[in-house]
């Protein structure tokens, strides 16, 4: 089963297009884990759990396992959420790209160390920098297409002739690129009609869409932009939103109800883009 | 002391714009290192203390120790060079690239847990990706520009309008994104044309170039393109034809004279394009 069956078997099974994004901060973790001997560990599980019936993937950020040597915890988490829930897909966030041999190792990296589903990459430096994950045919990769951060526009924005670069890089991610069916692509939610364009050169790729939640995108209109004529093909994250729902001891139930709030919300915005 | 002050003044003291890039393959180390409790820790430091003379830089790359879990031994090897050659910078090869919150962990990643002096970046999210790491005053970034690899044209080569993507991040790397002075380059040595382009449009900014060696650039056209007008400006690298000249007993010794040729070689290059 290749990563876009696995995720789309996933999102069909439960109707659900909600990623949660596991971004442990340490400063932000529940007072009642201060004494506990891995407050990451047990923070991620607690969350994995609690939102795990509202999920379509789960989506851990390598950044804030590697400035202090998380990295254990960090396989420990995927490898658990594997073994418990194997229906869901893990999308290591590490937005790698380097060259060919050293996409070989990184590709290593991500699938085999981690065990990740799929990963997410940087295409700067092109295609040749990503063709050496497909050798992990049940995998995929997802590339940074359009983010919804404020310097996004700096070079995702520039005009190539006709079109925006982020344009180019989803029409080579349907086409060109995309030959085994193996990538994805980055769309930030904040602005819906680049959503639109990008599904509009690349009607068959799954988009994750960071920006549900906390960064304020809305969902009604991201989802109205995004849906592929299956009426899914949205992998739409939240992270802070839902993991810190609540600082108190109850942290894990509040996860749990703002993920079922958020599935259900981005339910609804299906629905309304499809009546 | 800021990195650009740091690379200068080890340039200057020992006449060398040689980098020596620590990629250490499992399949490639000695015979010699095979019942080595750590062969790449031993492999690693015994190229740096044959090479330290020759260098300007040492440059060791990520994705050489991320899957197999060597993050200990990256952490080592540098803390030794800086230990033992406080003169000689080090340039962590990560090519990270992700947004505010989470650039600010990879800087933590990259400045505090493997106190590297500089690291590698994609400039794709643009300019708020990279602003975080300027927090280190003491330390470098070195942006992705153009890249020798085949697939390099993909985006970098991209026309927008009078210019070239990678000549847009040249140009915003000299001016409105390096007001702390902290903004290296990375361009691929094989095509000098596009180095003096870059040096056009950045006359002041160090340009890492890689592809010197194994990957078959010419030293003396790159050296002409890019030189700055100090007659410096350049970290010229070379991994594998420096650490991997000799697979017997003598590979540090013949990595030495491998490190010394190079650096003569850009030596002489040097003189002849400033002759």
């Amino acid at each position: 089963m290749t990563f876009t069956e696995l995720i789309n078997a996933r999102t069909d099974a439960v109707d659900s297009m909600l990623c949660v994004g596991l971004d442990p901060d340490l400063k932000r973790l529940p007072a009642c884990l201060s004494s506990d001997p891995d407050p990451v560990w047990s923070f991620c599980k607690a969350i994995v759990d609690a939102t795990a019936p509202y999920v379509c993937a789960f989506k851990p950020q390598f950044a804030y396992f590697a400035p202090d040597r998380r990295e254990a915890t960090l396989e420990r988490i995927i490898a658990y959420i594997r073994q418990t829930y194997p229906d869901i897909p893990v999308i290591l966030d590490a937005k790698r790209g380097d060259i060919g041999s050293t996409a070989k190792l990184y590709a290593r990296e991500a699938f085999e160390r981690y065990n990740a589903h799929a990963v997410t990459l940087s295409p700067y430096m092109g295609f040749d920098t990503i063709e050496p994950y497909f050798e992990f045919a049940d995998r995929g990769v997802i590339l940074l297409c359009r983010t919804s951060n404020p310097g996004g526009a700096d070079i995702e924005e520039l005009r190539v002739g006709e079109e925006f670069v982020y344009e180019r890089i989803a029409r080579l991610a349907q086409g060109p690129w995309n030959k085994t069916g193996q990538i994805g692509l980055v769309v930030g939610a904040t602005q819906p009609a680049e959503i639109a364009r990008v599904r509009a050169v690349a009607p068959d790729v799954p988009l994750l869409v960071p920006g549900i939640g906390a960064q304020g995108g809305d969902v009604d209109a991201a989802v109205a932009a995004g849906l592929d004529k299956h009426g899914r093909g949205m992998i739409i994250n939240s992270s802070r939103a839902v993991i810190y729902a609540s600082s108190g001891e109850d942290f894990a139930q509040a996860a749990a109800r703002a993920a079922c709030a958020t599935r259900d919300a981005i339910r609804d915005a299906k629905r309304k883009a499809l009546a």
